[in-house]
């Protein structure tokens, strides 16, 4: 069996092998503050892509950024009751304002208490709501459509990396309605804008549907989620849309007075995606040597590593990679020149754990001929060929096709490992035999005593009605 | 006297004026959190600009963006003695996990009490800190330059909007070094960076220099501040960089191997902008009919507002409009067509109070000649000239002017108003007569109790030392 980069592989302890890409490929690591963790320059930079692209979709739809306080009063956290309650069990509290120094120890200064503790939001519904009565009056307001991209506080009792912190980063939308079908209609199309966002930009595969009653967001008529499958058959929650009704136009009183001159309740709805969406696209498509990066949200597209030999005119190759790192810029490609004082094997291996789409080969060959030699992470080898440096722009098509070709197979994944049953009983034999994906069965088979015991058994859970077919349900286990 | 559109005017009351000017623009509110602002959409737009080129500044300079957690559990704020001594009495700390329901009233949950309690950053060095002490290793690792755009949390017990709020926004780079001189270099590298930012883009004309012993950052060898003076003679800090020697790599073990194989402490800095530069530009150029945004923080360079009469063909104009709107957009230019249901005397003021830059006015007249109208915000009707679409792109040459006219007004404000003195009687003296400035006198005058009699008496304090003459403190008030 070849070598890998990565140890354990996927195969052998899949959750093991989660973590050490993400060491491997320098995204983030575990903070030394509980449940939290600390995202890396690299790791960042993919936030950064995937805020900026997210972000310039929902500006043209529209949508306008704002920023409100992280603090929430617990008096505004309880005027929603199913909201609280959904909340209540992971949310970090503030109850004093100030320290002390007591023999050269710092501690808590009890005389500074507050009269009112704060929770660190946990979502904004209730703040947003209560801003929301006071900007919207009339219909003229509406729709009023905002965005707030912040952090999030959810104590989480089973950290891991990205997919569940006790702080993390998102966008939270939320906007308010004249009336009931415009704003069922609005979550509707944000869950298809981050469909195709998820498609295009992190090159994955989702299926979109209505989350059971069981599942709703806490104080929502409906939510919907796209769900992307783990290569071990797993399913990830990668973001969520609520249509929240009348919930926090009643709770917070957002009225506006209609064309007619009535005094009506608006209509509100949120929806939210977050860094989460790195840790699904790592499991979605990374291998056992490492992170595999889409293209459109790589910090670099394209790795230009120099092979030097030790009779070489090493200035004339140094200027040959600078010339070819100065094309593809003008084209448009975000690059990296690795120039560092390491061996150009280390540095192959380096960015083949780094997912870096394209890896840019240059030695005394290639700066003979005019040329450079390519490989593309996803397929290795044999992918490799050479292009002449008239024909640098080309590489574009590569990137392209290469985007193209890691959603093609995340859909054949998930399209491969969805089975759909009839009966409970047929869903519990898949599960028995270790079946590793997703499992299609009639939503109405779900709501006996059967399915809590295969749940308990096999920690699945529903994931969604597909909108397509809501008879049906999607049963997986989460990653 | 002439009607305002603000009321009090600055000479009545500067910082009701103040409070008016933001709310007039639609910037920012007081929140209902103790202590907080939100950001409404029309001031976020300029955040979002302050950030997007700020961060392209220190992107181009080689620092790298990250995210640390939010939670600084209370031994790592220990860990540097003035460090938490500085921030201890304005701290937001986090002492449980969970809230419970108790007679349907939601409540802390005394069972879920964190055994250490967490701060709410109020600055990040610690945990920069810690990290660094695990990610430095080699002289190779040097320096390492890192920044993150996050939210702060100062307890501030006299809030006003942008400029003192318990939760604010803003970027904090930290950054280690292998020799004393680099990090001191590097300190004054970006105070000057960020005095050419506030030049360049918020048109601020500051003072840069040292802060004295008693006003430096807790735990930091020198402090670098560059303070901005208000329209009624008082100075903002306006950001900071401190050269932090090797306080905080002592405290955090950051420790390098040099070339020569030793092991040596690193020297680490920190510096910062934030909201509060919204602020700062608002008390530099604003004036009694509002906001005044510098055009290269203006979320809209131009604003485009149609007069339309009785007799006219609005298709005809609305499609002229948006002819213009195309031009500008494809100058480059931030441009808004107002085309709401609203009378057009009304939009004017609107963008008057709103501080768009150059109002573009297009009527029966201008259609007819193929131009269009415009005005310069700072200006006023004096500046108001007829443009033939022809050569619509002119405007960017009147954007550029007012950019550097409002910069230079700011500057011979700020310099007018500097008067130097050479002993704390005749700064007595100034104060006494009511004097609107910033006083320069040897800051030897100041370290007597006639000078704190003077701080008491007037509210003043010893802004900085001139970088070129450190010999000399400047005080004023603080806005």
């Amino acid at each position: 069996m070849a070598k890998t980069a990565i140890t354990p592989t996927r195969e052998q302890d899949f959750s093991a092998w989660y973590q050490n890409v993400i060491s491997a490929a320098d995204l983030a690591e575990n903070s030394p503050v509980r449940g939290c963790m600390t995202i890396k320059p690299y790791g960042y930079a993919i936030w950064e892509l995937i805020q900026k692209q997210f972000d310039a979709i929902i500006k043209s739809m529209g949508v306008q950024n704002c920023y409100f306080p992280t603090m929430i009063p617990l008096s505004f956290f309880q005027k929603e009751a199913e909201h609280v309650e959904g909340f209540a069990k992971e949310s970090a509290v503030i109850t004093h304002y100030r320290l002390k120094a007591v023999d050269g120890k710092i501690t808590v200064d009890e005389t500074a208490e507050l009269t009112e503790p704060y929770v660190l939001r946990p979502t904004s519904e209730t703040l947003f709501g209560e801003a929301m009565s006071r900007w919207v009056n009339s219909y003229r307001d509406l729709p009023m459509l905002l965005n707030q991209w912040a952090n999030i506080f959810r104590w989480e009792m089973r950290p891991r990396i990205f997919l569940r912190t006790a702080e993390f980063l998102w966008q939270e939308g939320h906007c308010a309605f004249a009336t009931k079908e415009e704003c069922l209609k609005h979550a509707l199309k944000m869950l298809s804008t981050y469909e195709n966002f998820a498609k295009d930009t992190l090159a994955l595969f989702s299926y979109t549907g209505e989350k059971t009653p069981e599942e709703r967001f806490a104080g929502a008529d409906n939510t919907y989620t796209f769900e992307t499958m783990s290569q071990d058959g797993k399913s990830s929650q990668s973001g969520t849309s609520h249509n929240l009704g009348q919930h926090f136009a009643k709770s917070f009183n957002i009225k506006y007075q209609s064309e007619e001159g009535k005094e009506e309740f608006a209509w509100t709805n949120s929806w939210g995606v977050s860094s989460r969406l790195i840790g699904a696209m790592i499991v979605a498509h990374s291998d056992d040597d490492g992170l595999i990066l889409p293209p459109a949200i790589a910090p670099y597209e394209c790795v230009i590593i120099p092979f030097i030999k030790s009779d070489m005119d090493t200035k004339a190759l140094t200027a040959y990679c600078e010339k070819v790192k100065e094309s593809l810029l003008n084209a448009g490609i975000r690059v990296l020149f690795d120039n560092s004082d390491m061996r150009s094997s280390d540095k192959v291996w380096k960015w083949i754990k780094k997912g870096a789409p394209i890896r840019i080969e240059i030695g005394a060959n290639e700066l003979s001929q005019d040329s450079v030699t390519i490989t593309r992470r996803d397929l290795g080898k044999a992918s490799q060929k050479q292009i002449n440096l008239k024909s640098i722009s080309e590489i574009r098509d590569v990137l392209n096709t290469m985007q193209k070709d890691i959603y093609e197979k995340h859909k054949s994944l998930t399209l491969d490992s969805t089975k759909t049953v009839k009966t409970i009983e047929e869903a519990k034999e898949l599960l028995a035999k270790d079946f590793k994906g997703f499992i299609k069965l009639p939503y109405k088979e779900t709501l006996s005593e059967k399915y809590d015991e295969l749940k308990e058994t096999y920690k699945i859970t529903r994931r969604c009605l597909p909108l397509e077919d809501k008879e049906t349900v999607i049963i997986a286990k989460s990653f």
